[in-house]
């Protein structure tokens, strides 16, 4: 697909230090979505937060409240995080999906398939030190498969995420058994410095993730950058026919000044028109990828 | 190091099809061993088997047995796995080590740490399916340190696998909070179709790990082929200043009739002398390394 896709990276659990344009509450967060639209994302990504502390929230009542919000504001893809807990209980992982499901008004369309365990331990290299020796997030086939059939049952198509060569290795064999769907959203992530469970944010690390997206799927990728300023890879990304995942969630973007996550999109899309590629509307997404819509 | 470290993989847990010269008992996995010794292998690296079946042993008697037997037939650096239990108990993990530690006569010197938790689910892409969908092989930064912790407590020295990109991410950190030491023994992974939990063993597969190989840091390299002919890349580990390890235990190497694991070594010294490298002896190694030795 020529045209960009722009998915929205709007919270995550990123605090509002030293930016606090990060939006917390079901409407802040349905009208950071709608600028974002404006400005050419189609699809937006959150997790529900605390409204006053900001602090994480496994309520699937307060991802209804988003989904709604975010209807009632835009035309934009929904997309919530799968990560809400990573509960060893499958059902509990998907739970909120299954709420918002209830209702068109509230239901989700796509939902992140994490496509690797991994040691999630982050590493403070000032201090010599990681932060939880202990941690482990575990996606195995079996689990990956459980999260599909629970979304795919009403109606959410997974997409996936790709953390290193062997989650690249993995796509076909989960297509082919049914985990996965063509055409396929795939993401790649990249990430900051001392978080080490992806590739580092580099041309060399996007480069040896690029080198082994299987050929002849049928797919889309895109880049995500956790807490990096993926602008910075924004040209080879546009020139390879790359699509992006980025917002105020992953990086505070402070080289824009105080930006809001409207602003970081804009600053994507004026670089995207350079390169001839316009942003794909949510219309085109839901038809690139068979999605049922508002 | 210019001389070229060979590490022979002597057995793993490998069937006797394809091919018959797969060491089981102890005194078939020292034959071996010194075979591939005066062939220019320095490393004996193997799994216990039982000897009429070549089932997989845990037995900390039967390690003790082998360890007798190499250290008898031949000077070689012994280097026994730490996979024989993947049980969580972390001490019966290294129980092997502990008790071939009892005494310079069995001693182990060497032990591999794989640096990742993985999903080590094996696709068949012939038949469309996995062997087992919840296979998940578990190394928290937690896991990795007490297993470092306890093989050096004997005064057994750990090395590390590298499974992907985000394994050479940990190497930095792991060296500077005391898991692993410099000079550093860096094995990379490299692993066939269906096996997904490294690079495949291709020119590709290799340049995306050596690319991010840390900068700094004193360590030998070397790669593995995990049902993988290795032969197919030795000029470019030649060439590029690394080490090996192969040998039977992780591909049969039919394209040279039916090898013993001193053919397979002898196969690869003789290419290395083509490049101008020699094989190193075992008091290299150890010297490198700072090795107790025999």
């Amino acid at each position: 697909m020529d045209e960009l896709l722009i998915e929205a990276r709007l919270n995550e659990y990123t605090p509002r230090e030293p930016n606090p344009n990060v939006p917390f509450a079901p409407e802040e967060i349905a009208q950071a979505a709608a600028a974002c639209r404006d400005a050419g994302a189609s699809v937006a990504h959150f997790h529900a937060r605390d409204p006053e502390t900001g602090a994480a929230s496994t309520e699937p009542a307060v991802y209804c409240e988003i989904g709604r919000a975010l209807r009632a504001s835009s035309d934009m893809v929904v997309m919530p995080t799968l990560g809400a807990t990573v509960s060893t209980a499958i059902e509990e992982r998907f739970a909120h999906i299954l709420s918002m499901a209830k209702s068109p008004a509230t239901r989700a369309e796509l939902v992140p398939l994490d496509l690797a365990s991994a040691n999630t331990s982050v590493y403070d290299r000032g201090q010599r030190s990681f932060d939880n020796e202990d941690s482990l997030y575990e996606n195995t086939v079996a689990t990956l498969r459980a999260l599909s059939e629970g979304v795919r049952a009403v109606g959410v198509r997974p997409i996936g995420v790709a953390y290193s060569v062997p989650s690249l290795r993995l796509v076909e064999p989960l297509l082919e058994t049914g985990v996965l769907q063509e055409p396929l959203y795939l993401q790649l992530l990249l990430t900051r410095e001392g978080v080490l469970s992806g590739h580092p944010a580099t041309r060399r690390g996007l480069d040896a993730l690029l080198d082994f997206i299987p050929d002849g799927v049928d797919l889309e990728w895109n880049v995500l950058g956790y807490g990096s300023n993926l602008l910075e890879l924004a040209d080879v990304v546009l020139e390879r026919g790359g699509h992006f995942a980025l917002g105020l969630g992953d990086y505070p973007y402070l080289e824009l000044g105080t930006p809001t996550n409207a602003d970081v999109i804009a600053n994507l899309v004026a670089r995207a028109r350079a390169h001839g590629r316009e942003p794909a509307t949510p219309a085109r997404v839901r038809e690139r990828f068979g999605l049922i819509g508002p």
